[in-house]
C-alpha cells in the first residue's frame, strides 16, 4: 500500500467519528438526536433536489456544492457541534474550528488536505454563489427537522422569531424562492407556542 | 407554496427514515449499528477522496457518482436493508426494491422522480463506468468498517473468504488499484479468525 493511500484511508476512518457528533435537532421520528453524518447526507441530497431554487443559479455549480456539503462539518470530529442558538459556544467557535482543521486536514495527502480545507473555508465564508446556496440549504435542513419535531431545538433553547430570522437570513440570498416557506413555518410554530414571537 | 415544492419537501421528509434503516455493519467505535444515511454520506465522501483510483477514470464523472451515492439506498426506507451475506433476503431483494421505488419516487415531481430513479437503476445495474466505480466504493465502505470492527458482520454471519471476494469483485473493475488493499485485509482477518478461509 502506498503512503498516499494509507493517509487517505486513515482520514476516512478518522471521520467515521462524524457519526458520533450529535446536533441540537432530532431525527424526524423524535427518537434521538441527529448526528453530523446524517445531517451531511440529508443536506447534500437537499442541495440536489432543491437546486432549481438556488439564487443566481447560473453561477451555482452543484458539483462543487455537493462536495462542500460532504465536507462542511468534518472539523466537528474535533471541534464538536456548536448549536446555532448557543451564544457562548459561538464565541469560541472560530478558534476551535481552525485548530480542528489544522489537525484534521493534515491527515490527508497535502493536495487533498488543501482542496478539502479550501472547500470548507469557502463554505464558511458564505461569499461565493456556491457557498451562499450551500449555506442556505445547510440552514434549511435543521429548520425542516425542527418544523417536523414540534420545534424541538427552538423550544429547548427558548428561541425567538428574530433569532430564527437571523439564522435563516442566508435563505433570502442563497435560495430566495424558499423564503416564504420559512416565513410560513415560523408563523405556524409561533401560533403553536413552539417559538417565541 | 407551489405543489412542486410541497412534493419536494414531502419527499425530503419521507427519506429522513434513512436514519432508521440499520445495516449489518457497526460504526467504527463499535457502539451500535450504522444506518443508511450515515453509510450514504461516508460512501459519497469516499468516492470524492478515492476518485484517483477509479477504473477507466477518464470515463468516470464524479458529479454523477456523487449523486448516485446520495440516492442509491433511498428505496430502503420501504424495502429495508438487505445485508450482503443474507442469502434468503437477496432472493426477494429485487422485487421488494422495485415496489419500494415505485412508491417512493412517485412522491417527487415527475421529472425529478424519473431522474432519481434512473440514477438508482444505473447504479444497481453496474454496467457504466460511473456505476462500476460507485459500486466498488459502496462495497469498500462497509468492508473498511468490518476491517475496523474485528470483522463484525463477517463473524456474525460466518462469512468465508470466497464470499468476501465475490462481494468485493467489483473493486477489481471499478477501482482496481484498491484490490491489493482488499486482499491484504482479507488475509489479515483470516489470520485473526474473523473470517473463514
Amino acid at each position: 500500500m502506498t503512503d498516499r493511500l494509507q493517509k487517505q484511508l486513515d482520514f476516512l476512518v478518522e471521520v467515521d467519528k462524524m457519526k458520533q457528533v450529535l446536533r441540537a435537532t432530532l431525527v424526524m421520528d423524535k427518537s434521538r438526536y441527529e448526528n453530523d453524518a446524517e445531517h451531511s447526507w440529508h443536506f447534500a441530497l437537499m442541495t440536489m433536489l432543491l437546486y432549481e431554487y438556488a439564487g443566481h443559479r447560473d453561477d451555482v455549480n452543484l458539483f462543487r456544492v455537493l462536495k462542500m456539503a460532504l465536507v462542511h462539518d468534518l472539523i466537528e470530529v474535533y471541534a464538536g457541534d456548536t448549536p446555532a442558538y448557543d451564544v457562548a459556544g459561538n464565541e469560541t467557535k472560530a478558534d476551535r474550528e481552525k485548530e480542528a482543521a489544522d489537525r484534521l486536514f493534515a491527515l490527508l495527502p497535502e493536495d487533498q488536505g488543501a482542496e478539502v480545507r479550501a472547500l470548507w473555508e469557502e463554505f464558511d465564508a458564505m461569499e461565493t454563489p456556491d457557498s451562499r446556496y450551500a449555506s442556505a440549504i445547510d440552514r434549511l435542513q435543521p429548520f425542516i427537522a425542527n418544523a417536523m419535531t414540534d420545534g424541538h431545538s427552538w423550544q429547548t433553547m427558548q428561541v425567538t422569531k428574530a433569532q430564527v430570522y437571523q439564522r435563516m437570513d442566508m435563505v433570502r440570498h442563497g435560495a430566495p424562492e424558499l423564503w416564504s416557506y420559512v416565513e410560513g413555518v415560523v408563523d405556524d410554530h409561533i401560533k403553536k407556542g413552539n417559538l417565541l414571537p
